[in-house]
């Protein structure tokens, strides 16, 4: 065994060659020379980073990490810890926001319960990878253990091996509270303060403001230990980011494209970004969510979403919504024929 | 038969206690309220425009439009006029975009012929509807005469009648030069000159000049009769583009929703409007084009598209690639549990 731990080990990069070779072919198709936009790109992003000359994105995959937050003791959610759970079950029965996407696209989705408080009877499509009660309140100390966050990522990267040879990997979340464990995670591998605290699911202005001094508390206490990534997430982040954090850091590995959701997913793409820079390469993000602090943590990853729409419900919807946009350009650069092939040259 | 041409009879209203009864549901569905951002709103109309409670979107038609343009005698394209025919047979060959997109979507796809400058033979899923060699050269003189501008406006009523009974109308067009008819037409209803005016399939700086110049003068040379839309749509406008403008109007009185295309859809809606205001409350808008004039039609229109990807291809793309939106909302809103139905009242 070696001393580095996995998450470290760099991943392939993207085939620059199919890459540029896609896009030569976008230019001979019966269109004006780019006038498809940023469907364009993701062609030939998503050829590089297949590997193949016709990219495709007919098997998607969704696993949703749930866990719940003790910082939840500081009245910074409006929501009971109990909807946590209440939620995977739904997920379980497929009425949620996130199962009714999955069966529009046709995409397998999973949960993984890394810590609800109260533990959950088997339920179909939840694994049950409970590492705690939820994570300790970070404002009076670190919010896992050395052993659970390494526990987490690794359950992360174990739920991408489950999905098994996807073309595409979504991440999603549902952990009440874990706004402002992602807020604060990326506060802190940004260097700032609680700049990235917003709403979230619907605190009003006194609310957000009550959870910008816990976080602000939360990040003093912490200090000097969050110029680690790793240790950033340990004390401020949240077993479900970190679940993410290690599927995405495992996907890129494998080569599989990732498509990120918003908020919450974004601050574990950079946190997967900060402890193994390639992973960027294999990152799209699906869209632009409304809560406030995620136009920053994109800038930051020099990202743009691919959809804009106001969406701020987490559990890897927005991401869902833009898979369209993806299989939609691999039928046009699959399916469109040349100029010459049409006859025009 | 009455003196008052069909297209100015009054779409009925959608219904807006089923638009009220909609959003009241939405909120009582398992997420945060307004979670799901324009997705909730999207799913209300669409109940309101199809009188249903259930909103869905499963059956979808694209009619593509296609005719040429004698302002093309001025060399404001820098494409050959026959490139439109050319386009009408990989329309009906299935490896256009649009087809692509259509064949994705499980759509139908209907071309109407209104006008290219030569005869094409018998095609599959074209329906040869010819009325000229495409327009005159609105420099020098009307695009159409007052008989062929109206018998435009009917192909689009017969083709989306053709439609049958469909969940959702796209319309989308073809005709080399008709970014410059647009734009003139769009000047005309907005009392402006040829602000209008962009690069279109890729003219370059001097071209869009040549391109601004001709619109100017045509502009000026029909002077005061361009106060009437019809006018308007007949001088400076364009065989495809009144039979998009009759498609609308027609899609409108049958309460059908229609999802507009960029730049020259949206001035096809933005007449339609002026001929007839209740078709606003029928459209929806399917992308932001990168075309720079669309942003100021949008606006005129109070309307914001669903996408913003840079697409600039038209053909009817730019909203194909938004009807997975649509079919999303709705399927969230018939599928997704309420608060009660999961227990969490």
């Amino acid at each position: 065994m070696s001393d580095t731990p996995w998450w470290h080990t760099p991943p392939p990069r993207p085939d620059t060659a199919l890459a540029a070779r896609a896009r030569r072919r976008l230019d001979t198709l019966i269109k004006p020379p780019g006038s498809l936009g940023r469907l364009e790109a993701l062609a030939a992003t998503l050829a590089a980073q297949q590997g193949r000359p016709e990219p495709q994105v007919e098997r998607v995959h969704i696993s949703v990490f749930a866990a719940d937050h003790g910082v939840c003791a500081e009245a910074i959610s409006s929501v009971p810890q109990a909807v946590t759970a209440g939620m995977v079950r739904r997920f379980s029965a497929g009425d949620a926001a996130i199962a009714v996407l999955a069966r529009q696209l046709g995409a397998g989705l999973e949960v993984i319960n890394l810590g609800t408080l109260e533990p959950l009877p088997a339920l179909p499509a939840v694994v049950d990878a409970r590492l705690a009660r939820g994570t300790a309140n970070m404002r009076t100390g670190p919010a896992m253990d050395r052993e659970t966050v390494a526990a987490a990522l690794e359950e992360g990267r174990r739920a991408f091996r489950r999905a098994g040879d996807c073309d595409l990997f979504i991440g999603g979340e549902m952990g009440i509270g874990n706004t402002t464990a992602a807020a604060a995670l990326g506060g802190a591998l940004l260097g700032l303060g609680s700049e990235l605290a917003g709403p979230g699911t619907g605190l009003d202005a006194a609310g957000v403001e009550r959870k910008r001094a816990v976080i602000d508390q939360a990040l003093h206490r912490h200090g000097p230990h969050l110029a680690s990534p790793l240790e950033a997430l340990r004390r401020v982040g949240g077993l479900e980011i970190a679940g993410l954090t290690g599927a995405f850091i495992a996907a890129a590995q494998a080569r599989s494209p990732v498509l990120v959701d918003g908020f919450i997913a974004t601050v574990a793409a950079l946190t997967a970004v900060r402890l193994n820079p390639g992973v960027r390469d294999w990152l799209h993000f699906g869209h632009h969510s409304a809560e406030p602090g995620h136009t920053r943590l994109l800038q930051t990853l020099a990202a743009e979403g691919l959809l804009d729409l106001g969406m701020r419900l987490g559990e890897g919807t927005g991401a869902a919504a833009a898979v369209p946009l993806l299989r939609m350009a691999c039928a046009l650069y699959r399916e469109m024929a040349t100029f010459q092939e049409a006859g025009f040259t």
